[in-house]
């Protein structure tokens, strides 16, 4: 079979740009229920793998409003499962401040309730913030990591403690449960003692597929170690690929193959029926953040003073330091190839907070995935839409044709779960 | 208005009955969410006020089978949401295995999610096995309520924490969330530290709702402080209404009026269309699990030995002490009235682990719940059907409609939230 690419959607409720809910007719609230349940039909229309919840602990009113007003990854999950019927549901937990048990447990239960769709993206909680809603103390990048590994270990080993056949519920005899087909698990490490077995059946996956974005030393091999798909925060072609060969390169020490992981970059599409719309899409996002400082900014990315130019004005021929960042070298070639303005570009640099912007018609946006997708730098894609819903029709509607076209996404999905969709095996108990 | 029963639905996957799950045709799997999903529409069909989840955290296959392989509460009724419209939705979480910030959490986006019909069951976790499941040891009992107490308190407090108009989401002026109107929390006490305020915003019902099903004591009293609902354990009209009265008598000294919290005695009904019907049922159930020692377990029920007495003949005309639990004496004075069998009485009292068995044809349970209602032993009952669906349906089907029809029961939901079916009034924050 030819290789396909993976879609994620960051569910993100009000959209990943900050500012997104201030569109005309955008979803405006990631507390309203029927809106979420209206973006996951559209992300299954459109054959996406899964939805991808992130998560975070404590409220910050002065950061993206869905950061801070937001539904529970894990309830909403569960909410959407019956309104859905194939695509994955992968919920942000954190392993800093959650217990193996009721994680193990919890994602066990929705792969139940999917039908074998749950995914659990690992996480072990960046923001010191988060501490102060725990009653505790944040614990150092390290001690994060060696918590995660060994609550990842518990977890996995908890989803295998019960055989698929251990549920014999046999009316005649009584016998409802085989009991040599379940074993406790008896971990005791240094930070937990988990007995087990769980109170619920090996589930529908053998176990729910698990999802990290962990970019640092640590987290790239723990993702090597334990992750089915890794989120990637990357800013261009080169960094893209630098990603991804340092994460497959990791996997045969663990005695993986490269196609057991799927890495997708994180991509925020702006996407038009012209350039000219799709820039003018992302110009009026940008306006809703203001721009008073967008030739100080530009100054800073390209690293030369850029206060004497016309915003409007057409990008300069400016040459760059030979040391600088990629990004300024692959972003300042493709402006002058699509004859970006200025603002065109600051545009591009300051919507997504880190992420990827890909503005362009859907052609543009589809050629750039293609390359990507073909020269080493991704397995597919976590699409970022900057609002809803249009912000996420326009790809779903314009950009995945043309991926199917080329036979590059799928048409159809081909089973139930989210194992299927991501052409990974059930794994043996 | 008239006073009026409120019913809630114990949804214990393969019924409360210990083989009920052995019944032709019966739910055999608490694992089995479309099964599950079917009960839910039948008790909102019956116009139930609540599905109430129990819990347990660690697997014993000894014990029931839907303690050892069932779904996780919150998860559950977060899938049941979508699929329902008015019924209330109740789980149960642990005050002593879980963290405050996470179950506020998990129970505002569960009420968001369903549109104001969350309820959070507060348990303290009687079983010592659970601790080995967390890596820590199991509290005392008095230690588990202090923390309960504490807990329900940090939790009523997130649910505070933000102003039903603090989101403004003004398009025009790009103003999202009115910093005046939410405000942290700052609790620290001798078992929580939590700032607060939640990333959620105040749900629907203001607070969800809150059950407690607490006998002791400490449970009563932190029952009557802070419950909506009580969950009673009684098998007879005296002790029912002994656990009615101490519990309603202990709300003036909170501020409460005794109409705030609703006391719902267990029951499991078995339910026929004539007398003999009902009781065949029961034995059928009964027969699933033996009856070897049938006339030592009446023996010693009624204080006395009744092994020379025919298992299949009338219930003979024994005497008391007087001593003797009232149980003894109701059960032996209905026997009589009703003719029942040795092997029935037999089969009553060895069916249900503790709570109430009420067996009889629809008109005999109706007249029963009725007198309880009316005399001072329940505001209303929580059905636990011996098994699935049929040992459901019967209730729904020839039970209600009777409690309808003499003005005991609502015909038709008053309101979207579970806070109207309680007549309950939305919380000032």
């Amino acid at each position: 079979m030819t290789r396909q690419m993976h879609l994620g959607l960051f569910l993100l409720g009000t959209g990943s740009h900050v500012a997104g809910w201030r569109m005309p007719g955008a979803v405006d609230s990631f507390q309203d229920f029927s809106a979420i349940a209206e973006i996951a039909r559209t992300a299954e229309r459109g054959c996406f793998d899964l939805i991808f919840i992130g998560d975070n602990l404590y409220a910050d009113p002065a950061a993206h409003p869905s950061y801070t007003l937001r539904l529970e990854p894990l309830t909403l999950l569960a909410a959407l499962a019956p309104l859905t019927r194939h695509i994955g549901l992968g919920a942000t937990v954190s392993t800093t401040y959650s217990d193996p048990f009721t994680v193990a447990r919890a994602f066990a239960s929705l792969d139940h309730i999917s039908g074998g769709r749950a995914a659990w993206n690992a996480v072990t909680t960046a923001s010191p913030a988060t501490a102060a809603n725990f009653g505790t103390v944040h614990p150092d990048h390290a001690r994060r990591y060696e918590r995660a590994g060994e609550f990842l270990d518990v977890v996995a080993g908890l989803w295998d403690g019960w055989a698929d056949d251990a549920i014999v519920a046999d009316r005649d005899s009584g016998l409802y449960i085989d009991p040599g087909k379940l074993r406790a698990l008896g971990h005791e490490g240094p930070f937990f003692k988990v007995k087990g077995p769980l109170n619920i059946g090996r589930s529908p996956q053998g176990r729910p597929v698990v999802l990290q974005a962990g970019g640092s030393e640590a987290g790239q091999d723990l993702a090597a170690r334990t992750a089915d798909v890794v989120f990637s925060v990357v800013q261009d072609l080169d960094e893209a690929r630098a990603a991804y060969a340092s994460l497959k390169a990791r996997l045969p020490a663990h005695g993986r193959r490269p196609e057991e992981v799927s890495v997708l970059p994180g991509v925020m599409p702006v996407v038009g029926r012209t350039e000219r719309e799709a820039f003018d899409k992302l110009a009026q996002l940008q306006g809703f953040v203001g721009n008073e400082n967008a030739l100080a900014l530009l100054s800073d990315r390209l690293g030369q003073d850029m206060s004497a130019y016309d915003l409007d004005g057409p990008v300069p021929d400016v040459a760059l330091p030979d040391s600088y960042h990629s990004f300024a070298r692959v972003m300042l070639s493709k402006a002058r190839r699509d004859g970006m303005t200025l603002r065109d570009l600051y545009n591009l640099t300051a919507a997504a907070r880190g992420h990827w912007v890909l503005c362009g018609s859907a052609e543009t946006v589809a050629d750039t995935l293609q390359h990507w997708f073909e020269t080493g730098a991704a397995d597919g894609f976590n699409v970022m839409p900057p609002y809803f819903h249009d912000g996420f029709t326009d790809f779903v509607d314009l950009v995945v044709p043309l991926l199917q076209e080329r036979g590059l996404f799928r048409r159809d999905y081909r089973g139930p779960m989210l194992r299927h969709h991501l052409g990974l095996d059930r794994p043996p108990r």
